[in-house]
């Protein structure tokens, strides 16, 4: 076993590596001259007859890159202030939630629940300093990136690519940081009561997905607001291409990328990690031969430490070995870095968990257990990962048959594309829930509940690379479209829609990821409510599905991800008709816009979006917060435990079929925008259109946004499982056995 | 307590009471004379003008109304004698299977094994006979619909609803009398062997089942690869309207109606009955203070008898009472029926219960109950069913606000329809299954597993009026069919798309009923499986949700509706393209078809109708019955109940959005039709046909076949429950305990 000491030197060491890295990196990015001058431009080669042409001149308004990209950055910034300033009048509400909650439940130890409220604070802070951190290197980059786009795609992608790991880096880095800090001082409070001291800790946890929730929830419906409202108006009713500057919203498309698809995962990433750390430490703590070593204790965190320094190799191979030349390898560097970052960290975790559990059998949780077992699960978790991450790629890149299949079934229509797609999203489910299943047993098999946690883990270790690959994708998206704004010409745009292109595939194969991570952390978090509630029982007991309130809670916690997604789309139907009549009235009101002699106005869309989104985030937001309280409070533990299995596992499928879908319908209407069953314009191609427009809230609300319902039910469970335990079912006279 | 003698003079005179209504309501339909010459006619002051102007002759091809009856006649005969022919070789093949399966899991007890096989075979054959009743009733009804919609809507609605008690009353009574014939059959074999009599009779719930499974996908794929391949065809590319006689795929649409929403539907709730009894039958007999008495065993039985007798004084309301007039009250009469039918049987349940349960406490299971919470659990149930019917009706029909919605919603095209539908699906979720939470921990604390199924009885208590209703539809639509292929004018046309869309509005309604009584029914069943499959266990062991195999089976069980729905909606896509390609070679290969001056051929459109969806059918039949035996034997009793949970929480929530968010686009196109947001053929009316052609296999394929899933899968795992207590999970070391 490890030494406190070389712990805690691990766990610095790599924050400290991983923070100069994502440093170094962003100082790369900004050090690239922002700059489309004639002059500038020129002295690339191969850029030089695309900006001749357009000096030449024609009468339209004319756009810088810069311009454009101070809009965007702009527009971002706008959103997240207005989303922060709510955030943390959010904050300071549910801290003192927490610790009225909290403290109640312990027997009115407040201080207790102060505790609580305060990981909880960190939590939420450290993750919203995630997302502030995505977004700005992303709308640093973006603008950067068309440019060095003029170069070639090499050059493109490394910017792109650069970026990503700014924000994946520094991401993973402050929140190992942040955590092990707040682990140490903590400790010097509750000395040797581990099981309160990390009970409290996991008020980070909370924290950490009560952000990502609003990233999740408002930065998706923003995106998509904006994304479906300006393809309604621009493509679908006047014919103008995507991110022509006519159209009012194509600004706030572009924040959209920003706010949502780079801020939002981040969150949701955030959250995964630190709740699964979190998971393990609460199982962990209550384990009967606990051992209070930090080595022991720590071990998620020096999981992720070592996780960082994979991930730091396997961008070399990325950025130097297998360097990007042509646009067929983009895609194939991206999907290689997985591969790459999943078989490095095999013997490096095998090297960690056997220095850091002691030797021979010991005890946690329940279940006897090893080193070698403890390794069992992380590597079960780590090649699930990557296994539904090609069975992502398998269903939504229109390089194999089901997307092709889907493209076809648009020669017949919108209404059999949607069918085919649908059909396409539910089979999606089949492998990797299977997958699940099998970890499921696997690790439940070989350490018990913590087995889950540590697989959780096993999937988040090499989270860095997640990270960098999905924030690429937006931002070569983001690139895409400035290069159109900004008329770079077609050769350019060629080379950025091939960076996009394979970005699609990667924000897929992302969110398999954190889809399959939320499934495990959750059933981790449920095994740790359902121990802390059960404390005081004589023996854990079970929960019995035949229990009349535990099945009833199943079945309202099968139903809750219908409800929230329902909420959601819904959602985004209403804000984006809100940006459909704002594009319209602009068109209307400004004939000057069509005809490219005047400009819209950017601002009054992005304002619609930030608004609409910040509203509509309310309602799906009381419902996830309020039904663990209610449900607890009113029902008692066996409904609250039904509930949260209910909702683990009929949530995970449909966020799997969701993204899945989603994706599909948008490769296959690429797919055929190559040219494919007669083209862009032709009739197979409308129906692909339309069938792109219902994935986008899809793939990048409803989906996703799945996640977050259910960590934090599972989570929010947890942290109020002391008030749970003394209070819940009792003023009914349900549930007071224990 | 209600002697013997009474209770068996009780159940055979309520069967065959309903038998006869059956056949007088029959004889009555039978009687019209199925004549639409130009003398009959003109008999009829109204239709005079509407067969003048047809009679005055345009060159179209001239159909007579007996012939398109016939044709429709004989298309769903060939069907059904296909079909059956493979459901012959399926039982067959399937008798053996339990014949095997069951005698090797009660230790080699071949005979018993013959009993449940044998249970299996009758349950299998009643289910046929009910279908093939139902079927030949809708042929010779429709065609009589709408000859006396030229006399006006109040005889037309009567013929129509006339039929639907055939239907309704038959399939009860048929099913009602066999059962007791059975059981009083086996009786004399098992003698006081009570528990083992009752295992063996609930292989008459899987037979029913089994055959309500083909007949609800095979059936279900029929009818909307016609549906979607002939609109397809005919009005998105030719332009011309529904059921217009040219279109050759419209007498297989026609014949879909019959052989889908009537025999499918028909064999679906016969499943449910037999299912919901043998679930009571199982767990009462296991009861310690089993005592035997028919009052109290064969409750199941005279609960049914007495709710004919009910709904057939609620059918006077229908006929007699609140006479249809105008278009208008059509669907208020039909609502009113359920009301009616659930009010009066309130108090004559109270008075069954009270008679059939020895007076004070008594055991039931491992409940203390008495007749009075039965008598909660039964009416809970019932008032369920109708809440569940309405809250349908609110989200399903254009009356209300939801449906308004999504057909604004299509003013922006078919992309934010298939949003705000699929919303809509997932939204109405909410009530239905909160109550459903409500009514089985009602019905559970009330009197335990017994509760639930008794709840289950509950709803189909009033089971002759929900399948006179939801037969009375097809036969309405196809009347409609047939007055515009023998163009007997927009007069008549508009009186039957009046019944027509009432019909819808029931349709939704039964589907809700249908789903509801499916899920009380399989969780009845569950509970019975995990109590035999626990038999010979000191105590009945709890289904632990944390057990690694229980949960990664409720996970898996979870993800089955999502495989099965992406099965049976892609045989849906594949058969409809198939049929597009034929409707479409016959207007290429003969022009005079577009012309009206010759014939397609109906015939070939059939037969790919019949072919396609007899071979799809073959897949989602193996996913289901090869599921529970698969798992079970592998993986044993704790994954197979987590299979069944996770199956049965998850199908519900599917099944009800898929039916409701295909119901509400079907009427909101119909409400755009009306003239409302620009009418047919305007543009958002093209989006609400997308929507609609979509929300076809949703609704009437994918959607209802999820009942026959869960429900499956539940009585075959309680079929084979000594087969997997025996033999589950040993093989593999898993599952040995107890």
């Amino acid at each position: 076993m490890l030494e406190d000491y070389q712990v805690i030197v691990l766990v610095v060491v790599c924050s400290i590596i991983s923070g100069l890295f994502a440093l170094y990196n962003a100082w790369v990015v900004k050090s690239i001259v922002l700059d489309d001058s004639y002059e500038n431009l020129a002295a690339n080669l191969k850029g030089k007859e695309t900006v001749q042409a357009k000096e030449d001149g024609h009468p339209h308004v004319h756009f810088k890159v810069p311009e454009i990209t101070q809009m965007i950055s702009d527009g971002a910034k706008s959103f997240l202030a207005a989303e922060y300033r709510i955030l943390l009048a959010f904050i300071g509400l549910f801290t003192i939630v927490i610790l009225v909650l909290v403290g109640a439940g312990q027997n009115n130890n407040y201080i207790f629940g102060a505790f609580s409220a305060i990981a909880f604070i960190v939590g939420a802070l450290t993750s919203i300093a995630c997302g502030y951190i995505g977004m700005r290197i992303a709308t640093i980059a973006n603008g950067r990136c068309t440019i060095k786009a003029i170069e070639g795609i090499g050059p493109a992608f490394v910017v792109a690519y650069k970026a990503g790991c700014v924000m994946g880096f520094a991401l993973v880095g402050l929140g190992l940081i942040i955590l092990f800090i707040t682990i140490m001082v903590f400790r010097t409070y509750f000395q040797d009561n581990a099981v309160d001291l990390y009970e409290a800790i996991a008020g980070y946890g909370l924290g950490g997905s009560s952000v990502a929730l609003f990233g999740r929830v408002g930065g998706g419906i923003y995106t998509k607001a904006a994304d479906v409202g300006s393809d309604l108006v621009g493509k679908v009713e006047k014919g103008i291409p995507e991110d022509d500057p006519r159209n009012a919203a194509v600004i706030a498309d572009n924040v959209g990328d920003n706010v949502g698809d780079i801020a939002g995962m981040g969150a949701d990433l955030f959250g995964s990690f630190a709740e699964a750390s979190c998971a393990a430490l609460v199982i962990a703590s209550t384990s009967p031969n606990y051992v209070d070593s930090l080595s022991f204790m720590l071990y998620p965190l020096t999981l992720m430490s070592v996780g960082i320094l994979v991930c730091l190799v396997t961008t070399f191979f990325a950025t130097h070995i297998f360097v990007v030349k042509n646009a067929k390898r983009v895609e194939d560097t991206l999907k290689g870095q997985l591969a790459i970052s999943t078989i490095l960290a095999t013997p490096c975790i095998f090297l960690i968990t056997y220095y850091s559990f002691p030797l021979g059998d010991f005890q946690m949780a329940a279940t006897t257990t090893t080193s070698i077992k403890i390794f069992g699960c992380a590597i079960a978790g780590l090649w699930t990962g990557l296994l539904i991450g090609f069975v992502t790629d398998y269903f939504t890149s229109n390089a194999h048959k089901p997307v092709k299949d889907v493209a076809q079934s648009c020669e017949t229509g919108a209404a059999t594309n949607i069918i085919y797609g649908l059909a396409l999203g539910y089979k999606s489910d089949v492998i990797p829930i299977m997958a699940l299943a099998v970890t499921i047993c696997l690790s439940s098999s070989l350490a018990g509940p913590y087995g889950i946690a540590v697989a959780a883990l096993g999937i988040l270790s090499t989270m860095c690379i997640g990270l960098t690959i999905d924030a690429y994708g937006p931002i070569s998206d983001n690139a895409g479209g400035i290069a159109e704004m900004a008329e770079l010409g077609p050769e350019v745009r060629k080379l950025t829609d091939a960076l996009d292109a394979a970005g699609n595939t990667t924000a897929a194969i992302g969110k398999g990821f954190a889809i399959a991570s939320a499934a495990l952390v959750s059933l981790a978090l449920f095994s740790a409510f359902t121990t802390r509630v059960n404390i005081n029982c004589p023996s854990v007991q079970p929960v019995n599905i035949l229990e009349p309130f535990t099945f009833a809670g199943l079945l309202y916690g099968a139903m809750l991800p219908y409800w929230f997604s329902a909420m959601t789309m819904k959602s985004v139907g209403k804000a984006a008709l809100a940006m459909v009549e704002e594009v319209r009235e602009q068109f209307r009101s400004n004939p000057g816009i069509m005809d490219g002699t005047s400009r819209p106005d950017y601002k009054r869309c992005v304002a619609i979006s930030t608004t609409a989104s910040l509203k509509e985030m309310i309602l799906p937001g009381l419902l996830v917060f309020l039904n663990p309280i209610i449900i607890g409070f009113v029902f008692g533990k066996s409904a609250l435990s039904g509930l949260l299995a209910g909702n683990l596992v009929s949530g995970v499928q449909m966020a799997i079929s969701s993204s899945n879908t989603g994706g599909a319908w948008d490769n296959a209407k690429k797919y055929i925008e190559e040219g494919h069953h007669g083209g862009k314009r032709s009739d197979p191609h409308k129906a692909a259109v339309i069938g792109d427009t219902v994935g986008d809230p899809l793939k990048d609300t409803s989906g996703p946004s799945l996640n977050i319902l259910i960590k934090l039910t599972a989570i929010l469970s947890l942290i109020l499982s002391p008030f749970i335990r003394s209070y819940g079912g009792r003023y009914f006279g349900i549930d007071f056995i224990c």
